[in-house]
């Protein structure tokens, strides 16, 4: 484990030590910290958890104030980032070890570096092309003529159809597909059957994107579906062929996004949203938590239809006139129109 | 690559061209097309994209009028579908290699036939029994006594649980789980704690269906879950213990099914629907994307209960009312009721 | 295939026998059943199915009359518990086969007791112990430094992340993954990227817990993510980082649980339901499927916010004016003041 004193994490990171310096071995919670620990307070709302906190030292807000007296204090303009930074100075990416474990089976013709970590189980197809330092973790599958540019990183039984193409810093999470066939047939409309329509169409995901447990991303139909470089998605997220994602946008867990949908750059699309297919999203939107997002975006903002949360037996007694809302209005029209009239 | 002169293509798959005869190496979208590859219009939203198209063909449906002269095109009565056609010819279905690789572990049970391919660290575990030209490809698990008709496919780390049973022409993509136990617990009220239900059932899929990747089908509590033939399912899927699925029906991705639903042949799934158990839904139904289907349905229809989207401004304005729509619409009925009197 | 007489079952698992003793070799439906099985009426709505199965015998209420007289019944006070126990009699957990398949590989500072069976391809890291009797199915990837205690089963495919902690008697489904990076960034407000912030907690896995198939479970950011003993967890769950199921609850599938979320004891989440973050959940607490649980709840109730189904044309007729429902509510102010002011 790492040590660093205040000092040098505030020559690494920048802020301001107020209080005395010491040596800090790791972050917790306001609620776990020790005194050798440090902390962040982010979130106002625990403010008075400083006044508990046995930790060694607390990430702030450059604008606190009265905070206690003796402690050790790290004000910053950011203290979620700050806190963020800290973490990725204390826990480092762990570097590939090079090993190359004699269960995998690795075409010949497969250009792996010497500096691959290549796990038990891998299987790498012909023709890939590895970068510098990838890591290959056990049970992967690397479909024949995948190329991974350097630093990328593939957790344990993560499949990867052929052609799949992904940037510099890639990381992708344990049992993700990438690559595989979107959804396209096409009706038969005399027989009712469907035909399936070949999908010979890529993946390609910029670099420095890491993509969540379990999710999936479909190959295109002709051309490529694309996932921009510095893009944050989460587990279980499926997303349809010919779909583009904007360059670091976040996509929340469950999300399910539909083919040939375009979302912009810099966007946050929450948790299970539903994106229907062929929309286009502005740079910039947000997308709330469970959102339906049934047609395109032209204007950033922030978006969201959730429902109010009640007790099924309220719930039962209001939802049903969703049902009648077109009646309702209608009987208020004629109350309009009769009041109107008689006054 | 294939090869093909427009009058082949016709040869085929019969329609009729229009313009010069040529050769085409690939099928492209009309953005993308060159003067050797084929392209189509289906959705006439597009339709003034065929004046900017470089492709050397066109498919249109057999009224078009007014297009471009100096092009080729084959007329047809679904150009959607004929693209689907076309793109098969060019792209058709992959073979068998007949490969079996040193690391597949095959248990001597097994019947697994020559003209089989068994890709890297495959497992097949006792009587497994596997018709002709079935692939299954690396890191696939077939569980013991599963029964695979012939020319499967099985992609990359799929699961299937014991004794599972497919039939001809199956394609599963990665990552699927099939057969893994419903989710059957009996809860004990006196102690509030459950007690396993053994699910001792087994999942059948019928011939010429595709299951897309990281989909879910859970075999039988005491009968076999079941999916039709020719059916088309997406990612992510959810079908619970004893669902049956009617023959070419099609299910979009992030589509959940509780337990027992019996949804019938020819229907549409739209994408992240979710149905509620012990429901029995009509041949022929199509479902909205995101629609919580409630109830069974006797009539086939079009059914979708999907929101407007809003601005989170908008809809917190709008949302609130929801909770008393009970009390809007009783206030109505006093207004109704005064007018009435007053009138 | 286990036999027992009627008299047996009720000597292991209590009940009164009616009719005659007789030997039963298996549990079917009332559909299905045959006069050498034993089938069970739970559900009333199916009390006349009763007079038409073949089985051999009927678990039924304690209270019920009238039963047709030419059959044996078991009287119990929870015909759908006592099934289940009747499975669990006829079809017992498979134990351990003790095996260790060569192609298994498995560190050398690994503690894997002798009682344990391991699969083919299945991957132990480095300072994995493994309790008594464990089971590790094929191609299961364990991850440095997780403790199973013992029986526990992972099916295949299934990767559980470094330091996963599993109590006694756990069962994992196929294709899970259990500790994967929780969905920690930190937005960069200058440049808008995402700085990731590296998730150093575990997860925590009560005994007697289930898991079904392609659940994800995130580790904690700083402590642990925990799931209490005795839970049931269904397919294509995700359970983010920081949360607390308490012992008991159950969750059904697809269901999304954003981080730092607390679900308390014996609560009833249904599926496809999505819980906002940082929220608590009072114990007992039942969520209807498909409701979003916005807010914390206190107190404990039944709680469900699924919509009324229509067809698409009356839907649309009616949603349109939830985007007006706040305009509907200031019309009927309007009209309710008139009227007042003109009484």
């Amino acid at each position: 484990m790492q040590k660093y004193t205040l000092s040098e994490i505030v020559h690494y990171l920048g802020g301001k030590l107020v209080g005395n310096d010491k040596t800090i071995t790791g972050v917790k919670s306001l609620e776990d910290a020790n005194d050798e620990q440090i902390t962040f307070l982010s979130n106002l709302k625990y403010r008075s958890k400083i006044d508990e906190t046995q930790a060694g030292a607390i990430i702030v807000h450059a604008d606190s104030k009265n905070l206690p007296e003796n402690k050790s204090y790290l004000f910053c303009d950011d203290p979620y980032l700050y806190f963020a930074k800290v973490m990725r100075l204390f826990y480092p990416t762990p570097k590939t070890i090079g090993e190359r474990h004699p269960s995998a089976v690795i075409h010949p013709s497969a250009e792996v570096p010497e500096s691959c970590e290549i796990s038990a189980n891998v299987v790498i197809c012909a023709n890939v092309r590895l970068g510098e330092n990838c890591r290959i973790l056990a049970g992967s599958v690397i479909g024949t003529a995948c190329v991974l540019d350097e630093d990328c990183v593939i957790y344990p039984n993560t499949v990867l159809y052929p052609k799949t193409i992904l940037g510099k810093r890639v990381v992708i999470h344990a049992c993700c597909t990438i690559g595989a066939d979107g959804f396209g047939n096409a009706r038969d409309m005399h027989t009712l059957e469907w035909e399936k329509i070949p999908q010979v169409g890529g993946v390609v995901i910029g670099s420095d994107s890491e993509i969540g447990a379990h999710t999936t991303i479909d190959r295109g139909t002709l051309s490529d579906t694309i996932v921009g470089e510095g893009c944050r998605i989460d587990n279980q997220v499926q997303i349809g062929h010919n779909c583009q994602i904007g360059k670091h946008t976040a996509i929340a867990a469950c999300a399910g996004i539909s083919g040939s949908v375009k979302i912009g750059e810099y966007c946050i699309i929450g948790g299970a949203a539903m994106f229907v297919g062929h929309i286009e999203i502005a740079d910039g939107t947000i997308i709330g938590g469970g959102t339906a997002v049934t047609r395109s975006i032209k204007e950033a903002g922030y978006y969201a239809t959730c429902f109010p949360l009640q007790t099924k037996k309220d719930w039962s007694k209001n939802a049903v006139h969703i049902r009648h809302l077109d009646d309702i209005n209608h009987r208020l029209k004629i109350l309009e129109k009769k009041l109107l009239q008689s006054s």
